[in-house]
Order: structure tokens, then C-alpha cells, then sequence
């Protein structure tokens, strides 16, 4: 779960880099990193923190050369959280410097980077993507095209990738399209990245999605496209538009907003209830409760107020602190949920946790009944292919019925939208994967 | 406009004042402070930043001893923004640490502060607060109730203060009760704060506010309350209710979000309007939003997404630059407005440029009308007692009528609640200073 | 131990400062800190670490305006090392911005202290320099002679002082003279410093010690001095010669350099020895060294190489460490010592602990024999006035007779230059305190 | 112009790299850094400043497992100064993490690069060291010895390098023999360094210098050393001696102490001079001051005191401030010259603007005469073998003769010593590169 950008352009482009990056600043909050590319010359800076702390106008300052760049936000993850591993990766390779910011997970690094090393090459970091630009390094020899083409052929995953070279930009889509990427203009330039908001942003209109297999090159102020030989069945990750991508993005024709108030209308009529208000889980809960509330009459209010300023990390040794953190995090309005029948309306039950913490919260506030309704639907498969969820041992959907979950959370009702349901919101064209509500992964993240 | 918070307890409270400081982060984000006593032991950490910037875990861990404590969250200012005037501030009076943490602003503090110059104090920063630590300072000899009446009766001006001396913890506001502060109980322990959040976050039960011109002092387990003869017509500061405080308080015996619903209701009666939906500017206009909603029977839509992550402080050197700040903290979801009619609710125009650029995008991704609706009156006056409002002239409201503002600001149209709407809203029991839209000042800010 | 420097000039001064605080770097490491004035306005920048390390170019550039100004570095003692305790000390008085540097210890400094706080003063450090700065804050009245000579009544102690107040520039010294400081002149530009090299690296002439008791005021381009009516024995202290000052200082009309070369002449008269080479300690050690050898006839030879990059502060956990740590700071030159009989040199023995290592080290190094001469007398009181020694039972001279200590550290002999012999290499005009000697004290430390 | 360490033992290592890092210190101040490995974990630290800043405590405890480490500290360069180039350099290579510290400078580097890129490699930094640690990873398979053989076979040039691989230390040095490696052993423990110092302050034993073509490998406890079919005339570089080792070193056969007192004896009779005083410039001049002044009968006396704080970098944007900074690094003690026939000592003359200062600094301080002895010939070559002098055009020897340097310097007389004089010092057994002297360089630096 990362975020990246890439903008083609005649004027500076690291201020529209630091832009798009703030805008893709929900997609990941760990480090964060752009390259931009003067001729010969390439300038790189990148840092732990957010995009606001990393870029300080000092830094920015000295990027003012290079009208060609990438960049990259990364999500916190349990392991390798170091300066180590941020990107955009570099290199010398001959002669010329390149950068690349990668998006997804390849399930077979491994194996390459095995090979590779037993070829004689030298890796920097832990990290999948080092695979990918070592690849690229070892194929071009002044084709691009060919490179990656080729480098496509060894690795499999999912990887949403834009790359620097010289005054070149290119980008590419692994052929079951994962992960986002979409192409926008602005003038003469051109802006690649992970959702459209960043092409919103800096006033750029949307062209169209990157095709699953296709590589994308802007050179000489033009853009050519190639789509690889390889062929797969598109499966895009459905999470994007259940939590993962911001409320404004348009992912392969599917409108979020859109999408996410039609799931909470479909999760209306999935699961009928006798309730007095529906109360979104901020912020992501609200489209969902706008559309449970319209489908089912049920009046929506504010019934929960989060803390806009709590960060990721957080310390909590004790289980009177682990109770503060809840509240800390969400505090229940009394006077909003005191004496009612609520519908609470979140995106999806992971380990279930938090869900407990919260039904508590809402009724220690003076809720009546706290009724549970999911907008995705039970997660009982891990994800190999870029989404951070735990293993099948801490999934709750993947080891107790719906009864035993809502038992679990205490919650006088429980219901979460069907796979259908889910299908129906999101139109018969999109064609995505399901792999972690049914196991079925288009690609064997075992074999390899 | 800060925020502050004390807890008198019988184990640690670094911990309980990290965490209220955290839930009042909304009140200031420049920078924050806290205070812990252990007998004539006093430690104190202070700096610039948010609250989890400045109060890492390795800083937490070294505050472990000190069962009373205060703390202060303080907003960024135009001038003085330096670690220099971080609270809460301190001293050695009479061979006892003595800190304050002061909410409000005195109008009368450079006339104390020339008077105590004369007479030989040393004055350490530029901020008002010092003042009433001194003269606390100087008329405290063993009773603090004397210490605190002699001071308030030097002192003019909106302040609600707690102050630590070793194991003491004293809390007073002003005779006019300008700024909130409550009182709340968890078994034994006082807390103190400037939302009743705070309160709910701490576990605690809250028990009252403290009443204009009221010294509350907690000493060896025991609370003792004292009123100063000082008499002054209730003046609660409106704007807390309307956009300051947290959707969860409640203060002076106002319901902050039940407030901001009806003032959404109110002003769906005082300006009707024919509309497709009504979108909030996220995030205090959602209730607004709400209440116009219900009372209009137009549905509501998130319109606009809104950037988690942005900063307060934001370079914009050009005009582009300008153009995309806008969009990088609120972006028009196109889906939502395109074609439609808007019924944009937001909390109140100051200068109006934020609202200016907020319709003009919105109308550049497709609405067909853009009708403003405030759930404040027009600003025309500043405030002396602590709200940051700019002066006359940069006041809008001060200088233009409300058509002059509509077309200013390019809505099809504009309404405004009226001062009625907001007593209405409020319930006839809850006093208020209505200066800033009238400038009837409950206290002359200029005679003196 | 600190040290301070003031200058008055036409033109910026805050470079001449930053110089000036280097070469008195070695008076205090621990933090520095420097303010300067123009007109009513006062910019100071302070922090703890190496001058070098507080001033970066980018700070210097931000201390443009002043024309006048004062600096201090202050040496690591035990107990409070912080920021807070940093100087110069600041204040507003009486409309007026002040600052002040010491170089001294008070001994009534906390009877004073509690006095002004009876009387309603707050303190905001907890060092002894700030009762000075609020005495003559609270007795200025527009004339500063008056407000220091009134000061001076009341404080007992070592001082030597800066005061900078709007474009006046203040610089007094105690009765006793205790701690030096000198006056330079540079064109119409003025020098007040602790040692007359600041006044040789500005490229200023010395003109003179300040007096004891005497104050300078330097104002509108004017110099003028007022001695004060206390009378006092002059008590300069001889350490500054023994180690503390510079080799190149002349204090109190004694020539720093000659001084410890006669010290290591009259040692070799006191203590003959028949050896194969004299080895000086380095840094301090090589004039009396090259005294011993010139005297003795016994070749001087550098036996033991000094790290010039050790820190001050070093962590030494285990007793592996710790003999590690001494030849970190000084290895013996095994090729020298092989086989010698040689006589060590150094200024003096406070503990023994180190002297003791080193002669270790020597000795393990090849060394036949090791003869320590020293080239002050045995240390046997603590000092109240400014010189960091320990309490009397820390001092190894308080309890040891000289053969004890011999044996302690383990040398083949030992011998301390007498008291007498310190005043013939002083000459007879040069008055000091011997109190560290001897325990007659010129200020009884007790009865205050 | 670099210093590097290795140390094999049962115990962690990080401390003892860590003073051995801190005894090299004068050898390099720009950056620092060390890598310890644990069976396949290796840890490694590395920064820009002085080894106690980079490695504070709290660091040094993160680093408590690996009994195997290398270190290295980096002399601060004209140009690529950053962060990227600090070693060790770090790659994952084969399944092992790799880590390597290298002393000298390669002549084709820059070749081999070229070539490693087209055959697919990838580089990180800009420095020459980087392929040393490639081509070692691409040649091993198992057995390191064949690996480094390999690799030697290609590089040209001068390098001393310390290798990490999990338990295995490799210490090998170029067949010239151009920069230091000494071996030492205490207990079972091996330690490799560029100085014999660094074996004393780990209380080890010096067993032999590395010799040139050698390479030795340290592995399950065992010492295995094998010599390259590499023959070169032994090259070992004379300024090691001359100013760049510690004065307590050892290496290839010279004792650096006595070395620098013959070279003053040798001067002293090479250039006679009719004097008051012998002079040295410290630091490094003392011992070839003590050799002039036993040779000519004349005094030696501390005439300059060297500033201990002053750091590397020193702006100095006026004529004034240029002269300030001479006199803050080393001003004159006016009582000892005023009046006198100085001879000063020092270890060399490379661009003359210093001296030039100095004489003037000590002109100005009174002395009658001053006579300039240097330690080393003219320099009229540049080094591309790791000393760090500038190119001819600004060698001041490499354009004028010795009288045009004397007048251009200020001196009434100047005497260099001559390469016979040098290797009479250094003793027969010595062979050394005198190629700055003479330019005959031993390996071609330009035909590759």
C-alpha cells in the first residue's frame, strides 16, 4: 500500500511532485521521497515522515532544476520500517542515473534476487521493488520498451511502477492490474499517478487509466504506449474502492463516492433493521451511511467525533491506556446516541478489535442497541498482492461464523454486504479480485 | 485560542495530561507544554509542534513522578510564534515552582505589565499570561484563594487559568466567563479542561462548569470553591459553540452538536432555497449540513474530500500555486456536483477568499448553482478576548453588505443566520458576547 | 569556570563576539550563548555544545543588526546542565531589554535570592547569576553606576561582569578580584574580556585590567569608570596561571607563559631528580616542563601523544573501558619511554585517579622509573569562587600526606612547587588567593 | 586520506571499533562509520561528523551483538562531501551481507566502472571504493582468498581495505604498499588498523605490518594470510611519517616519533641559522622543533598556542575576518617572540598562504627575526595515491624556487630538508614514494 506520481513537463516539476504526493498522503504515511531529472544531472530527496515534515520549503527549494520526475508515499509496515527502504530507489547504471517508485508486491523477489545475486549483482535494501530496477538496469541497453518488456517477463505480482531516466518517464501496469495508475495532461505535460485525485489537483485533466500490461513512455515531449504480450484476467484490488482510495477517485471506471454510498444502500436492503439513527465511523464510513440512510429512511447523525491530529503510532502499555486510545481516537457524542437504536456503518472488520472497543464506547455513551453494518464483505484471506492484512490466524472472518464475530464485538446485530452486493455497487464492467473474501487468487502466491 | 487542561490525582498524571492535551489539539497546534509536581519536585516539557511531536514516548517516560499537573495547547498566531512563549510558564516565587497555563487574552496587561516594570520585576516573554503569574506571584503568601482574588481584581480581560504549586492545583475564569473551563471527577481525581472531551477521554464524569469569577482550588484531596465578589454579565463566547470547540462538548450548558444542527435547521427557515443537495465544508459543517438537510428536505452529499494531512502553515509563492493550495485541501468530488444545485454550508466568512476559491472550483467540476449558507451572522467587529479575527479592515462583513459578499465571493446566493437564529439555537438560558457581530463589547477593550 | 567577552563598536559585532567566545573556549564547553543590541531591540542566541556547534553560519547570519553586545561560554559542571541555565541571562526591565554574563560563584546568593522572592520576585533559573541581573534591574532608574555599585553592596562573592542594556555596554569586577577580566580597544571599538587573547585575535590593544571594584560604562562612544567605595584585599585567583587561562594570557600583570616556565625551573630547584628525560602532560604541561628541563639540564622529550578529538563527557562502564578511556586521551610513545627514567610534569592533582593511570600506562609502556613533579602546591581546600574542585574528601591533598599520595598513584617520587615558590614566579606584585592552599579564605564562604 | 579498522574477537566489538575510530580520528573528520556482524545479521551506523557525535551512547547500545566489525573514518574532501559517501559501504551479496572499509585512491576506477555498468551493474555512490566491494562480489563463490586475488588483478593503485562478510574478517593492501596496515593481536583476538595506536588503546600487542600484496583472512578463529603473484617495488608514502600519522605510530619499520625529531636534527644541520628560539608549529612540530634545538643548541619555547576547538570548516567572507581566523587558530604569545631570532618548525609548505600569515601573525607580535625550517622537501607533485594536495598549478613549489618562496612567505630565511636528509631519517631499510617530491611516480597515473 503505497502511492506514486510521476509528471512530464517543460517547468520545474518537484513543487507539482510535493502536490500530488500531499494528495496521495493517505496511501501512506511512513516515508516519502521524489527524484527529479536535469539532463544528466538527477537530485533526490526523500525521509521518514510525512510528505509536510520530509519537504520542508528549504528542500524544496534546492529542487528547483529538473522538469521530469517521480515520487513516492510508503505505508507504515510491521517489519522493515527504515530509512533504508524508502523510495524512489536509485542507481547509476551506464552511465546514467535512474530512479523508480514501485506500488504493489511481487510474490517472486525472492527467486530473483537469488538469481541475481549469484550473477554477481550487489543489493541495497530489502525491499521487492530493488528487483525490478536491477532488472531494468541489467536489460536496457537504449530501449526502454525492451528493458521493461523484458523485466515483465521475470517478475510476477502486482506492481504499478513509474520510472526516471534522463528527460524520460515511463510507467507501467503488471498485466492483472492490481494496483491503480492513471494518466492525466495538463497542457503539454503529462501526469501519472496512483488516483485521479492528483491530476484534480494540479489542474491537469483525466485521460484514462494504464491498462493492465501496458508501458507507458513520455520522451522528447511525446508519448508512446506498448502493451505487453502477456495476458491476464484484470483484477483490480476492490479495496481501493472499499477504503483504500480517497472519496474523489475515478479507478478504473468505477466512481467512489458513487460506489461506497451504493454499498451502503445495498447493505440496507442485504440487512433490514429497526434502528433510530445511523452513525457513520469517521471518516470513511460516511458515504456508506448517507446510502444505508437513504435506502432506509433512517435519519444519519454525527454520533462519533475523531481526533483529526492522533498519528499512527501509538504507545499503550496499560488496558486503562488501550481504553483511552480508543476514545482518544473516537469519542462517542452522548447527547447524539443517549437513549438510541444505532446503526453504526464501517468499512470492514479485520481482527475485530477495534470494532469491540467501539460498540463499548457507544454504549458506555448511552446507546440502546448498537446494530454493526459492514460495507465489504467477511476478509478471510490474506493479501499477497499489496493490501496489508495480518494472516489467516488474526483475520476474525477467516476462523468464526457471523454469529460468533458479533458475539465477539458485542454487537446486537451484524451484517456485512455479499459478494454480489459488492458487485452490484461497483457495475458488471469492473473486473476485480476477490481473493480475500473467497481465496481464489488470480496469480498462485505459493508455486513460485 | 488555546486550550487547557490540570488533573489532581493520587497516581502519575503526565499520562492523563498527554492525552487531554491530545483531545484538545483542534484548540492550538503551535505548540504545547505540561507541568508535573512531586512535592517541591517540579518538571516541565514544552516545545513547538503538535502534541505528539513534542511529547515522544522517551519524553513521557521521564515526566513519571508528579500527581498534579496542568497543561496547555497553544494556536499559531500571526507574530510571536516562538518556543520563547510556550506554556505553560514558570517560576520560583517564595522557594515554590510555580506554572499557569492561561486561555484567553487580557486587554489591560501591558498597562500591569509597565506598572510591575516600575517597580522592579523582570518580565521573561511578550505574552500577556506573564502577568498573572506575577502578581500572583507577588500577593501570594500562603493563601492562594487571597492571591487569586487580589490578582483578578487588577486583571481585565477573558482568561480561564489553572496554575500549579507543588501539590496544589488551582483553577479560576474570568467574572464575565469569556472562555470555557469545566470541572469533572474520576473516583477521587479533579480534572480540569477546556472541553468536556477531555473528560471523556480521562474516564471521568463531568460534573460541572466552573462558574464565571469562580476559584476552585484542589489541595490535599479536598476541593474548596470561593466566588469573587467581582460582578459581570455572563459573556460565553459563542464561537466555541459555533466552529472552536469539538462537536462533543458541552459548555455552559450548550449541546455543541445538537447547536450546530439547529442552527442548520434555523437557517434552512431564514434562507429557503430550491437545491438538488446539500454538501458540508468538511469538517465542522456537517451538522450544519445535517439540519439544513432535514429541515429542507434536500439530501446531503459529501461534495468535497478533504486532506487529512495538510498542514497549517503553506508556501504559496505563485498564483498556480495558490489556485492548487485550494484544491490540495478541499477537492470537489465531480461525481457529487456535477450538474447540480449546491447548497454549500460552512461555519462562518471571515475574509472570504477561502469561500471565493472553494466555489470556484466547485463550479469548475461541473455544479450548476453554488448557494452559500453560513451558520454564523456576518463578522464586522474583532475580538479582544481571544478569538484570532482580524482587524476591521480585513473583516468582509465590516465592509461590505451581504449582496456586496455574495458577489464577492461569486455564490447565486447567500444567507447568513441571523443573531436571533443563534439565540434561538442556543436555548434562552445561555448568555452570550455577541461583539464580533455587533460591537456591543460586554467589556471596553479601548479605556482602558 | 566560565568565561565572557563584551564589545562595543560602529559596526556589527556579533562576529567579533563569535570569535572572541572561541578563543575562550576553553574556559567552558558545556554551552555558550551570545546577545546583541540595536537600539531597543535585542537578538540572543544560546545553546548547549561547542561554540562552533551553537553558532552555525546560518544562526550568525540571523545576528546582523547590533553594534553592541556581550557573549559567555560555561564550563560542564556536575549538577545542572540544561539549556535553562544558559547565559546570557535575559530580561525586560522598565521597558528596556537586558542581558548579562557572569563569571564568578556568589556565596550569598540564595539569603538574596529568597529575600527578592519575599518581596515578590519570580526566578527563572536556578544559577546565582540571576539575583545579579534582578538587583540591578530592580535598582536602575536610568543610572546604571548607581544600580551596579547599589548591587555590589549587597552581593558577595566572585563576579566578573557584562551587562548589555539598549547601546550601553556595562563591565564590572568584584573588590577582591577574584576572577579576571580586561579592557581592549580597537580604534574607538571596545574589548572586555576574560583574557587578553580575545583582545589579540580581534586585532584590539590591551589597555589594562579592570580594577577590582571598578565599573565601565560604555555609552554613546564614551568610556567612563567609577571605582566603588568597597575596599577589599586583592585576591586574584593564581589557578587561571597554573592551567586555567591560555598560555598567551597576561591577567593581573602576570605573563601566563613565563609564569609556568619559571614554576618548572623553581620545581627542578625544589624537587632535584636524576633522570633520563622530563614529559610534559599534555597540553598544559610543556612550559613547565621545558622550565624543568632548562633548569635540571634533562632533555625534554614529548612522551605521551594527546587525542585532540576527545569530548569531554565518556561513558565508561566496565573497568576494560576505563583504562581504555586514559590511553584514548594520552598514549605513551613507547619508543621514547622504553627503558627511561623519566620525570612527568603536569599542573597539578586533584583526586589522583587520573595521574595514578597514567603512570600506569607509562610504566607499562617501558618505563624504568617515573618521577612526578607538579607545578602547583597540593590542593587541600575546596574553592566557593568560581574553580569547579571537589569537597574536601574527594581532594586526595585533604587527607593524604605527600608520601601517601606518592604511593597512591604510584610514582618512584613525587614533588609540589611550595607556596613560596609560586609567589617567585608570580613576582612580588601579583596578590592572590591562596585559600585552596591553605584554607584562608580572603570571604569566609560560612558566615554568610 | 582515510583511517580504517578490523577486529575479530568472542565479544561484541562495536566499543572497541568505536576507540579504535576515535584513535584514528585525526586522520579523517568529515564522516565516520562502523558495521558488526552477528552470523548473517549485520548491523551497521555511519554519519557525517567527528566519531563522538555520531556515535553517542544511545547508539553504541543499539550495536551490542557482532564479535566481527570493520570501521572507517572519511577526511573531508573538496567536492562529493555527503551523507552517500560514508563507509563501510554496505550490499546484500549472494545471500550474505557484505560490508568493506578502504583507505587509499584507485587510478582506474573510473575504467572499471564504465565497464561493470555495461555488463549490467549497478552503482550507488560516486566514489572510487565502491568497485573494490562489486568486484569482490562478483568473484566470490565461496572462497574469499580467490575472490580478492581476483579482484586485485583489476584494480590499480593504492588501497588498504578491511572486509566483513557474517564471521569473516579480510584485511588486504595494495603490492605498493602505498597507505599503512598493521596487525595486532590480544589475546585470541586480532585487530587490523592504519595506525599501531589503535593497538595500544585496545590493549593489544603489535604483531607485523600487513605486507603490500597480502592478503589476510581471519575466520573460526584462525589466521590465514596468503601473498599475491602481484611483485611491485615497495612504495610506502613518507608523509605518513611526515605529518599524517599519529607521532606514537609504528609502521613499516619506522618509529614516527623519532623520525620527526631526526628530521629537525638532519635540518638543523642542513640549514644552519643564527636564532634566539626554537619555535614549533603546533601540533605537529614539536618533535622536529626538539630535534632542531638538540642539534643547534638552541631554545626551544612555546611560542604559538594553537586554538584545541577550532573545527575544520571556518567561513571567512572579508580580508578581516581571513586574519582573525589565523589568529584564532594559533596566535602568537607575545612575551616569548617579542625581541627575537625565531626559527620556526614545520612539517610542510603545500600552497604558502599560511606560513605567510603565521609569519606575519608572529612579525606582528614582536619578534626581531623569523627563519623558517620545514620538515619535508618542496612539494612539486600532486598525489594520486590518497593524500590529499591540490594540483600543481597551486603547488607553491612546483612554480618558484626556494628563495621566491621565502620572499613570497615573509621569512628572513627558509630551509627545506633534503629527500637524502629524508631517508637518513627514515633509515635505509625504508623504501618510500617520493613521488611528490620528484614526480616519479611509481605506477603511472595517467597511461590507464
Amino acid at each position: 500500500m503505497c502511492g506514486i506520481v510521476g509528471v512530464y513537463s517543460k517547468e520545474p516539476v518537484a513543487r507539482d511532485l510535493f502536490y500530488g504526493l500531499n494528495t496521495l498522503q493517505h496511501r501512506g504515511q511512513e516515508s516519502c521521497g521524489l527524484a527529479v531529472s536535469h539532463g544528466k544531472d538527477m537530485h533526490c530527496h526523500k525521509g521518514m515522515g510525512l510528505v509536510q515534515e520530509v519537504f520542508r520549503e528549504d528542500i524544496l527549494k534546492t529542487l528547483t532544476k529538473g522538469n521530469v520526475g517521480i515520487g513516492h508515499v510508503r505505508y507504515s509496515t510491521a517489519g522493515g520500517s527504515t530509512e533504508f527502504n524508502t523510495q524512489p530507489l536509485l542507481g547509476f547504471s551506464k552511465g546514467n542515473r535512474v530512479a523508480m517508485a514501485h506500488n504493489g508486491n511481487l510474490i517472486n523477489s525472492q527467486l530473483l534476487r537469488t538469481r541475481l545475486e549469484e550473477d554477481g549483482m550487489m543489493f541495497q535494501t530489502t525491499i521487492d521493488s530493488e528487483v525490478i530496477l536491477y532488472l531494468i538496469s541489467r536489460y536496457y541497453n537504449g530501449d526502454m520498451v525492451e528493458a521493461v518488456e523484458k523485466t515483465m517477463s521475470y517478475i510476477k505480482g502486482a506492481y504499478s511502477v513509474v520510472i526516471l531516466m534522463e528527460d524520460t518517464l515511463v510507467a507501467f501496469r503488471d498485466p492483472y492490474g492490481f494496483r491503480p495508475l492513471v494518466m492525466g495532461k495538463r497542457g503539454d505535460d503529462y501526469i501519472f499517478a496512483s488516483e485521479t485525485g492528483v491530476i484534480d489537483v494540479l489542474g491537469g485533466e483525466f485521460v484514462r487509466d494504464i491498462e493492465p500490461g501496458e508501458i507507458v513512455i513520455v520522451k522528447d515531449g511525446e508519448m508512446k504506449t506498448h502493451i505487453t504480450s502477456q495476458i491476464a484476467p484484470m483484477s483490480s484490488c476492490i479495496f481501493e474502492h472499499i477504503y483504500f482510495a480517497r472519496t474523489d477517485a475515478i479507478l478504473d471506471g468505477v466512481n467512489t463516492y458513487e460506489f461506497r454510498v451504493k454499498t451502503g444502500e445495498i447493505l440496507a436492503k442485504e440487512h433490514k433493521v429497526d434502528a433510530d439513527i445511523v452513525v457513520p465511523v469517521p471518516d470513511s464510513g460516511w458515504p456508506g451511511a448517507i446510502g444505508f440512510s437513504k435506502e432506509s429512511g433512517i435519519e444519519v447523525k454525527e454520533g462519533l467525533v475523531k481526533n483529526r491530529y492522533m498519528g499512527r503510532t501509538f504507545i499503550k502499555p496499560t488496558q486503562k491506556e488501550r481504553e483511552i486510545a480508543v476514545k482518544l481516537k473516537l469519542n462517542p457524542i452522548a447527547q447524539v446516541v443517549k437513549g438510541k437504536k444505532v446503526v453504526l456503518v464501517d468499512d470492514s472488520i479485520v481482527r475485530g478489535t477495534t470494532s469491540k472497543r467501539l460498540i463499548q464506547s457507544i454504549r458506555a455513551a448511552g446507546a440502546k442497541e448498537v446494530h454493526m453494518r459492514i460495507t465489504s464483505p467477511p476478509v478471510t484471506h490474506p493479501c499477497y498482492f499489496g493490501i496489508d492484512t495480518p494472516r489467516r490466524k488474526s483475520l476474525i472472518a477467516a476462523n468464526s461464523t457471523v454469529e460468533e464475530i458479533r458475539e465477539e464485538i458485542g454487537a446486537d446485530s451484524l451484517g456485512f454486504i455479499s459478494i454480489d452486493g459488492l458487485r452490484e455497487a461497483a457495475g458488471k464492467d469492473y473486473k476485480f479480485c476477490k481473493a480475500c473474501f473467497d481465496g481464489e487468487y488470480p496469480l498462485d502466491p505459493c508455486v513460485l
